[in-house]
């Protein structure tokens, strides 16, 4: 029978990892902290990294690829940002391996010390910016708009499979330019496409906002977010937007003549997102029979099952409706196996969050329909044979928007205003989710929250109410209501 | 003026260098050994990058991740892959930095020492072979089709760009068998897709054979190649496709339950090829003037140049053009620099490899015409605006084929059967390219015709001439003859 989920009431944590590993979407490795994303995984990310990979270059950006490795040296060139990421991370000593001399099998060679040590890329900021230096000398040549698809490293103890591993897939953009006006714009432009991309491809609500001083990243002046609610009440990062000033420009004198022929540092910007979606993803939708793909993303949309098992009547029917959905580029699969029986069958695809399961059996044939089901509602109705080219996208279209307005309800109900510090830990301690509390903008009320909550300052929103306020812990004067939560 | 390129017969080492550079497809970077692949290079990298993947999409292998790191325990399961591989390659001995306590910056931390050392992967057998373990059970779970696209690290001391660098980005399928026949005939395969990819998409003509077992991968049971020709007379490996038998599957204990019941050990394969194949494009059929592009993999197909600047005439006519060519799927770009003239532009592209250029004038248009100019031939003719839908992408395959028979008749005319030793070193110092002789067999006559000439065996062709002979240094037995060549 299907395999053994463990129910989010029961235990929220093994139930995400069983949905993970009984899914097939990754494993752990042999390598610790460090994921192997299995096929059916991979198949989502690459989903995900094609739609991505359109809206940056629909917004003019194009991609290229930079060193795994970063010189030690390069990491402490700004002040900041070594501070948020040399600590942790892997470190290149030698480049060669030897046979022990002792027959202990192979050694690393002491001979072959590297001269300074290397770093294996937490982010590429450094050896970017090292490499802008060539390639910018005026005006003419900015803006520079480039992405780079890559894998990253950030030493990490306590792991959990895409939400945090030492290893992790990303995109990295690094854009250059002549003004700060533009810079800004251009971050905010990539997390307008993060959120887009987040609401519409993934139906997984986001707040945009701004993070305050203390959870900005690592050399940024300015640090934007999209921040979801996981089943859980639990906040998820799902993607950053950083406006950094000229501080990597400083750091490697990336300099540029500008129109009044003066020298000039360069503006710069990143942003990324990582493998860490497909976590929110999961969080987002899933229930306890299993995942839920939003159809945009799902590697696979429609599963045909044969009732109650393949016959040549019904591969032939299954045959020429693949065909047609296909060429409407649908993404099918005939589970024709011939060992399980279609209960098994359909708890299999449930497990893998298929958005829609279509069933044929030879009494169905003989009128001419089939019996669809659909994962996100379990409602199962006949449709004509000669009505799926229009039922099956109608449905697709349906389940995206019902699985993004059943999240967005849940998100929008687990976001609740405070007034009081036994409010805002009462909320956290039973209801979960955001709260929106006045906060006097200073690092030292957000450390005591933090301390008394375990809730951190998730972002200033861009959106909603401004209006002023009283810090819900000092009482001191608030510019707005700020959203807190615990957090992934 | 025209950046300055160094002619071939000068100095083809550095007009290789030049053309890569000044066309900006990739730099050195700040890291030794490491490249920094620039936006132009990369676009054409994801062309070469998504024909591939849906040729192996096709042939119904999946794409998977596993991790970059590989314990330097795994390196020596396999007794000849650690020969192969293990040597030459980035420690990590060491996961956190810190700040030095006399103040010289971050220093590594000691107390942060792994307990074993991890290895950057060269290439990923052992860390998979290591996986497929736990997903292995029965012939049921066979064949596994997989396929990684990543990157890996071979410390390498003397780097080019693009053709040998410490970090390079490939892809690496490793595919799992009940049987030696079915492995062989995946191994046969992918050798064909890469074949068929070179000559249809790179337009670069491949022989396909089997290479000598001293030039095996390390760990494989035969090692099927596919060898170019550059215009230096050089050869260049190109693809590899490797059979290799049970060996990994019993370094790492991968066995399954066959439909008899019985344990048995998995058949293995891997196959690879890599950015390496940007260096073998670029040398196969570039000329002095600059890069030359088969229209199939081109990042641009098509620039317009308006003549002598733009106007808001040749703006709308252009921008007509484009939109007709686009909606063809033709890649366009349109030059509208203000800033510098026709003939500037015309080198710059001709630099770039452009296929085809048109120049638009105000006299051009009012007779309803452009001039379109190809770079392969530098034919230049005027063509009907109304026509352009027709003709381009009709030129457009034209170069194509063009372009692949004159690097098919230059190999052609290189490949030249010799029967002694005298004749062997004369054409390869006079003529240079593939020689055709007969070899014993021998280890030690393929060493010490290496030693003799700087030629090593290329490949044991698959296609062609049978007969056997006499060896053409020992004179003892020859089962056919093979192919030498001085190679990259």
């Amino acid at each position: 029978m299907a395999k053994e989920i463990t129910s989010r009431s029961e235990d929220y944590s093994q139930w995400y990892n069983d949905l993970v590993r009984k899914a097939k979407l990754a494993d752990h490795s042999a390598v610790k902290g460090c994921m192997v994303i299995r096929p059916y995984g991979f198949a989502l990310w690459e989903n995900m990294r094609d739609q991505l990979d359109k809206m940056f270059k629909d917004t003019g950006h194009v991609n290229a690829y930079f060193p795994l490795f970063i010189p030690k040296s390069f990491m402490s060139k700004e002040a900041a940002h070594i501070e948020g990421f040399a600590k942790e991370c892997a470190v290149i000593t030698h480049y060669r391996l030897k046979n022990d001399p002792n027959g202990g099998g192979v050694i690393v060679d002491p001979d072959a010390k590297l001269e300074e040590e290397l770093i294996v890329r937490p982010t590429s900021e450094t050896i970017i910016w090292n490499t802008y230096r060539d390639w910018i000398q005026s005006y003419r040549d900015l803006p520079l708009l480039i992405n780079q698809w890559a894998n990253v490293v950030r030493w990490e103890m306590r792991t959990r499979l895409f939400l945090r591993t030492a290893e992790f897939l990303w995109q990295e953009g690094h854009t250059a330019h002549a003004t700060a006006q533009e810079a800004i714009a251009e971050t905010r432009q990539m997390l307008d496409v993060y959120a887009q991309f987040a609401e519409e491809w993934m139906a997984m609500p986001v707040i945009k906002g701004v993070k305050t001083a203390n959870e900005r990243f690592a050399g940024a002046e300015d640090t934007y977010t999209i921040e979801a609610l996981m089943q859980d009440g639990k906040a998820l990062q799902a993607g950053t937007s950083h406006y950094l000033g000229q501080n990597f420009a400083k750091a490697f004198e990336v300099t540029f003549l500008n129109e009044s022929n003066q020298q000039e540092f360069v503006y710069a910007t990143s942003w990324g997102v990582s493998t860490r979606l497909i976590g929110g993803l999961i969080m987002t939708h899933s229930d306890d029979d299993g995942l839920m793909f939003p159809p945009k993303l799902a590697p696979v949309q429609v599963v045909f099952v044969p009732i109650p098992k393949p016959t040549e009547e019904i591969d032939r029917a299954i045959g020429e409706m693949s065909q047609g959905l296909k060429a409407l580029g649908v993404r099918i699969q005939y589970d024709s196996d011939t060992q399980t029986r279609p209960g098994f069958k359909f708890a299999e695809h449930e497990l893998r969050g298929v958005p829609i399961r279509i069933a044929v059996g030879p009494r169905d044939l003989e009128q001419n329909q089939v019996e669809v089901a659909r994962r996100d509602t379990r409602e199962k109705r006949f449709v004509k044979i000669e009505d799926l080219s229009v039922e099956i996208p109608k449905l697709l279209a349906d389940i995206q928007l019902t699985m993004f307005n059943k999240a967005k309800q849940y998100r929008d109900e687990h976001i609740t205003p405070v007034d009081t510090m036994d409010e805002f830990v009462k909320v956290l301690d039973e209801k979960g989710g955001f709260v929106l509390a006045h906060w006097d903008g200073t690092v030292e009320t957000e450390e005591k929250i933090k301390e008394l909550t375990k809730a951190t300052a998730r972002c200033i929103p861009l959106d909603g109410d401004k209006e002023p306020g009283l810090c819900v812990l000092t009482g001191n004067p608030s510019a707005q209501r700020i959203l807190f939560a615990r957090s992934y």
